[in-house]
């Protein structure tokens, strides 16, 4: 099994993770040996004590690409939820991955407006709150990806149907090889 | 091919790293999807601005058995070379492996008089001169394995002659399978 890694990127509630999990069970299906790096999972495990400055998110997304480009040359699918606001730190994960593997980015593309209305865990009240500080899309920027290799639209589908669409892309892209 | 993960543990200079690296290329030439995970590497990747307290190194420690455990999970042998002082740290390392794969902890037990003899970096020297606070063997506990795998005589013995005693010993133990 070649190894593949698709990024999750965009704001926080914009379906990330959510998306990742439907379309992981499917990989799961095809035999595909899946691993999950999700941003909060992997503050536990690898993070513990960053914080969310731009020094310690790019710290935070270096290690999750370098994890990520490790288990990729071993043949894993990961897929990758973080919200990696930062351009220049998600090229760097690219690289990294892209010397053992494919890299699939996936802009979640979920507005702000959007996210905030829905507001699932309630972060962006706190944020405008003043209670969180540094939230992305809040205080903090959130870098559009200029050529992701998918742009997902999550607004008026549901979640299975964000997931056809990135399977979809990764069929056209004939990313998942046996 | 089934995952695995060897623990090389050991003084600083004991010759783990050495060890590991003579034992992974014989690994890889027989197939195996050979990962190294060495402390002093994985402080850069993973554990950036971790120090040497007692709750850094286990920070770290279980960084790398979480790490370990998610490639051992996709088929790679990991082999590990880190100091990991504490015995309970291990057992932790070891817990989280053994959710997927085999653990074979060789304990590099290299003494401290001969450690401090050969002093390869300087950096006993420095420890003993108090540049180098928290210093394993010096100042920091380095808390015996008391039923490791393998307990890896050095002294007396070429590094080849020690990886060989390792390899005898995956073979004994079978642990190594396509």
């Amino acid at each position: 099994m070649t190894g593949l890694v698709i990024w999750f990127t965009g704001l926080s509630g914009a379906g990330k993770s959510t998306v990742a999990e439907i379309v992981g069970r499917e990989l799961d299906a095809r035999g595909a040996a899946v691993e999950y790096l999700d941003g909060d999972v992997v503050r536990t495990h690898l993070s513990k004590g960053l914080g969310f400055s731009r020094e310690d998110r790019d710290t935070n997304i270096e290690r999750i690409g370098w994890v990520a480009s490790r288990l990729a040359r071993h043949g894993a699918t990961v897929l990758v939820s973080a919200i990696s606001p930062y351009a220049a730190t998600r090229a760097k994960a690219r690289a990294m991955v892209e010397e053992h593997a494919a890299f699939v980015e996936v802009h979640v593309a979920t507005s702000l407006e959007e996210c905030e209305r829905r507001d699932v865990k309630g972060l962006y009240e706190q944020a405008r709150n003043g209670e969180l500080p540094e939230f992305t899309g809040v205080h903090d920027p959130y870098e559009e990806p200029e050529a992701p290799e998918l742009r997902l639209e999550t607004e008026g589908r549901t979640p299975e149907e964000s997931a056809a669409a990135v399977l979809a892309k990764l069929d056209e892209l004939q990313a998942v090889r046996a």
